[in-house]
C-alpha cells in the first residue's frame, strides 16, 4: 500500500484564502451585503468551517484591514521603483487615494474598521494605515525634489507631507460614505494644485 | 377640585436630552463604555423608556452625529463673528480639530457613526459633517485674506481649503483611534506651517 503524506492544511494561508475572498466580496456587493453568509457561499464552505478560522466577523475585518494596508504599501513600493522626486511623490499618493477598483475596496474596509475600533476598543492599538512610514517616504520624495530643484528649498516639507495624506484619509472617508468617485479625484488634484506653489 | 394642566412632554425635547446625556457619557467614559445601560442609569430612567425615543443604539449614534456637526457650525459662527482674513480662517479651523474637550468627544462620535454608516448604509445619505458650507466659509475668509493682502494673489484657494479641512477630518480619525492629544495639535500646525507659504 502507497503511504500517503499527512494532508496538511496551513491556518495562515487559508485565513488569507478567507481574507481574500472578503475583499472580493466587497468589491462586488458592497460592505453592507458582505456578511459571514455571503462569504461561506461564495467560497462553497460552511459557515461553521468560516468560524474555525476567525472568532468572528469584528475579527476577520481587523484582519482585511491589516491586509489592505500592507497591498497599499506593496503597491505603492512597485509604484516609485526607479523614480524619484515630485514623480515619485505623486506615484506614491496615487495609490493611497480611492480612484481605483482595488483602493475603493481598501477605502470602504479601511473607514468601517476605525469606525469598529472607536465604537467597541475590542483590537489591538491601530495606527492610521501606516501613516507614519509613508510619511517618511514621502518626505524623502520632496528632499529629492528640493535637491533637483523641483521645488523651492524653502518648502515645509512635513506640513505638505501631512496634508497630502490627510487629504488621501478623507477622501477614503468621503468616498466610503458617499460612493461618489468625482469627490476623490477632486480631492487628488488639491495636492497637485497645492504643490504648484512651491514649484520652481 | 383644581383642573390639572395634562402634562405635556415634548418628545423632540426629551430625545434631545437624551443626545445631550449620551455625548456626555462620551466623554466620561469614552465610546465602549457608553452603552444604553449606563446612559438610562445616567438619567434615572429604565431602558425601556429609552427605547420609547429611539429604535435602537444606531439611531441614537446618529442623532449624537448630527447634534455635533450643528455643534461644531455653532461654534464657527460664534469664533469668527467680528473677524476676518486669515484671523477667520484660523478660528474657524480650530473648531474642527479635536483640540478641546468637546470636540474630542465629537471625533469620538465622528469616526464611530462614519464606520457604522459604510458597514450598515442603514441610514439617509451621510455626508461628512457640513464639508460644503464649511469649505465656502473657510475660501471666504481666503479670499478676503488675499484683498486685505495678507496672503499672495496667487493662492489657491480652493486647494489651500480642502487640504486644510482634510487635516481637520484626519486629526479626528487619529485621535479617536489613538487618543494621542499632541497628534491632533501637529496636525494643526502643519496647516499654520503651509499658510505661511503663501504669506505675503
Amino acid at each position: 500500500m502507497k503511504q500517503q503524506m499527512p494532508k496538511v492544511v496551513d491556518h495562515d494561508k487559508r485565513r488569507m484564502s478567507i481574507v481574500r475572498a472578503y475583499l472580493e466580496l466587497v468589491g462586488e456587493r458592497g460592505m453592507p451585503e458582505a456578511n459571514s453568509r455571503a462569504l461561506a457561499q461564495k467560497m462553497g464552505i460552511s459557515n461553521s468551517l468560516l468560524w474555525r478560522y476567525f472568532d468572528d466577523m469584528n475579527q476577520l475585518i481587523e484582519q482585511a484591514y491589516r491586509t489592505i494596508t500592507e497591498d497599499t504599501n506593496a503597491r505603492i513600493q512597485r509604484s516609485v521603483h526607479g523614480r524619484c522626486g515630485v514623480e515619485a511623490f505623486n506615484r506614491a499618493l496615487d495609490e493611497i487615494f480611492p480612484i481605483s477598483y482595488e483602493s475603493r475596496i481598501e477605502a470602504k474596509i479601511a473607514v468601517s474598521f476605525w469606525g469598529l475600533t472607536v465604537a467597541t476598543r475590542s483590537q489591538a492599538p491601530v495606527t492610521l494605515h501606516e501613516i507614519g512610514e509613508w510619511s517618511q517616504l514621502l518626505s524623502s520624495f520632496l528632499e529629492q525634489a528640493i535637491e533637483r530643484g523641483e521645488i523651492a528649498a524653502t518648502t515645509p516639507v512635513l506640513a505638505i507631507v501631512r496634508m497630502a495624506l490627510a487629504t488621501g484619509i478623507q477622501a477614503q472617508v468621503e468616498f466610503a460614505l458617499t460612493l461618489s468617485e468625482s469627490i476623490a479625484k477632486d480631492l487628488r488634484n488639491s495636492v497637485h494644485d497645492m504643490l504648484s506653489i512651491v514649484a520652481v
